[in-house]
């Protein structure tokens, strides 16, 4: 495979003609080639090095001869599927394993985040008798149809959305622009309340309607409590009490992202345990792959259903080698305290620059999972969602790629491969010093 | 990665313990363990020698060198989201356009079959704005939730099955054992009133009860189609003028394998178009990958709903070159010609075997994806299902991987990486007329 094969234009053309038109393209006007990949950098067609601040998928860094090496040597032995017994498989879900708490200890191995959501809902609707859903406001959690149903970020995108009955939307415990904020007394309490009053709800419903449908709830929430640094065990209990279970989606923040842990609901404590979590982007580097963990008195009631699991690809032995490698470098090149301490770097950089520029309203994250929220008014919190398009593409300019998300898609996102340094900290941060700088007499007369 | 870490046992005392017990092997009584491979064989840990009789998923042989090279080369250099442009991806859309008719020109990639399919019918919904779907009896599409519920095959095994009122089975067009037979006039027409009735049927129960719900139909056929040579165009023609979609799920049979053309449903003529197709297993040789391509109209609808498709490994630089590299190989090595020559071959060497022994009722399929139905009775067609497992493990300790399948296991389904064999033919008949010859009398004591 060459780098390149037809010139940038033809390339555009045949995707206009060939590829669906829902599926975009980053900075749809001027699109990227990019033909070779190293660490934190990519580099495009002309040779031209990019800053990769948003490819958490890339999670040990592009291209990792570590990974390519475990991947390309497994393929040439074997790759078939799981109804062959296989020692990498094994000693796959046994290292994975190893980073969980004890409780959670069987693995569903699986080709993407999509399909382990899925599937999750699924153990969990077998394993409660129940089909009722509690989700956050914002959140999402994949692209098949069952997941589109329990994700607001995409359900509000539909011109004539229809919210399922049998899915209830949670407040977003958001500290800066939810319901309850920073000054409020108690905010855990009073998102967890919220919780506890959807379920009181539906259960009401349940009983006047259709007597067993809103028993069994779930929360699917780690991804997007993170940045807004609420605590999950309050919730947990009232799902538990409802006879609910409690699925952690750690397809974006685990394998080491959040710093101080290997995985996302582990800030929330040591007692704290889901019945179920999922995984996704990072843990292959890139291949497809993903994984479901959950204990094994949900595993045998979703086994009891008489249903057999059998997945083509999931947990082929050139994806489990995959995994292992990334499991490997994470440790070996200690990315995970790299992400700690990187991630901390790059939020006091951050924080000065909220000091010194009314448009950085909020800095919030966790290791290098970090948002930088922009705002026209710090008091009645307007979002810069313009301002905050205009720095991702004035970065672009400067090779360094970044993105903006969030409801009103104001907060600049970092999610880089976790071999980000602190150089690479200092230059994202002064460039976008310097846009904002420059921008500032712009923004007054917006 | 070594070829083998642990002794068997402790393989399976790993995977016992945390691997998902609804996850079956293949001879749970003495599971095989599979080190490598290489075209149609696989060898165990003691370097024993099996004929691979099974593996679709390994189109064009086990660890093709050329396979193997195109995605360690594209690994090395970039494995990133279609989020960017890359070469791979559009030439890989043209790739396989070129296989098809011009009308079906859109792609959208994704990570699996059961994807693919869920994708299909988020398309399909989407298009006709509504949600009702027509399946076939013992269909199996996927193992996502939304695949489920269209899966007889799978909804069937569940304790306490509720099938969706908006899901309607057709008669599975089985000209050996299904409600018309080949002593049936015009079996063709009758299998496609069953379909009009049920658009019918759903039409009624839509206006009386729901006003919109059944105006839109489906039909995912092709794969359980085929072996009951049943013609497609006038159930699509009446699923057409009921403002439905027709899908065709390719999962199975798609890449060459029936012999004479390259998609299944090319089989029901030049004027037959579905217009969605979906893809998987073969496409990259077990490399977790597959496609969904469908026509503008459906894709334009698809976009207007508002909806962005990402897909988060879909479409990868490295899937698409694997992709690539597998269609060289068809290609260059004529698999498709192989799969008309040696299935054609062995469909005889099957038609011999059954004029020798009564136990072997029907021999049908195309190409490299052939069915010989056991029966203890040829008049009441009496499922010989415990002969059939009989044989599959006899088979097993003479090294050969075969499997039964269909609603009754009673079904040997050979279904060989494409570069089976003529010799590969022989032995295995060879093997089974052995078997056959041994249990007759046995048969009879039964």
């Amino acid at each position: 495979m060459t780098a390149e094969m037809f010139p940038k234009e033809k390339t555009i053309d045949l995707r206009k003609k060939h590829i669906g038109p829902s599926c975009k393209v980053f900075f749809s006007h001027d699109p990227i080639k990019i033909v070779r990949a190293k660490g934190q950098y990519m580099y495009d067609e002309n040779g031209v090095r990019y800053l990769d601040c948003i490819n958490n998928v890339a999670h040990v860094g592009h291209s990792h001869p570590m990974v390519v090496k475990a991947g390309a040597e497994q393929m040439e032995l074997l790759n078939t599927n799981s109804r062959f017994l296989h020692d990498n498989l094994v000693q796959y879900a046994q290292r994975l394993q190893a980073t969980l708490p004890e409780k959670l200890s069987v693995c569903y191995f699986v080709n993407s985040g999509s399909e382990a959501n899925d599937l999750a809902l699924r153990l969990a609707w077998e394993y409660t008798g129940h089909k009722d859903v509690i989700t956050l406001d914002n959140a999402y959690h994949g692209h098949v149809s069952s997941l589109i149903n329990i994700s607001p970020y995409k359900f509000h995108q539909l011109a004539n959305a229809e919210q399922s009955k049998s899915v209830h939307v949670a407040l977003s415990p958001d500290l800066y622009r939810g319901n309850y904020r920073q000054d409020h007394p108690d905010p855990a309490t009073a998102y967890a309340d919220d919780v506890n009053n959807l379920i009181q709800k539906a259960h009401e419903k349940g009983h006047k309607v259709q007597n067993k449908n809103a028993d069994k709830l779930q929360q699917c929430v780690c991804a997007r409590v993170l940045p807004y640094q609420c605590t999950v065990p309050l919730p947990h209990r009232h799902v538990h009490q409802a006879g609910g279970l409690f699925i952690a989606d750690e397809v974006q923040v685990g394998f080491g992202r959040v710093g101080t842990h290997f995985w996302a609901f582990q800030l929330q404590g040591e007692d704290f345990v889901p019945d179920i979590v999922t995984m996704g982007k990072p843990i292959g580097n890139g291949h497809p792959m993903s994984c479901v963990v959950t204990t094994r008195e949900v595993a045998e009631a979703f086994k009891n259903s008489g249903m057999e699991y059998f997945n083509t690809f999931g947990g082929n032995p050139v994806s489990c080698a995959i995994g292992l490698a990334v499991l490997d470098v994470i440790e070996k090149e200690d990315l995970q305290g790299n992400a700690l301490r990187v991630g901390g770097y790059l939020m006091r950089l951050l924080e000065q620059q909220k000091e010194k520029h009314p448009l950085v309203g909020d800095i919030r994250g966790r290791g290098l999972f970090v948002g930088a929220e922009l705002v026209r008014d710090r008091v009645k919190l307007t979002p810069a969602t313009a301002e905050a398009q205009d720095i991702i593409y004035k970065l672009k300019e400067q090779h360094i790629l970044l993105s903006a998300d969030g409801p009103h898609r104001n907060v600049l996102k970092f999610k880089p491969p976790m071999c980000f340094s602190e150089e690479d900290a200092d230059m994202v941060v002064e460039k976008i010093d310097q846009i904002l700088t420059g921008t500032r007499n712009l923004a007054i007369v917006i």
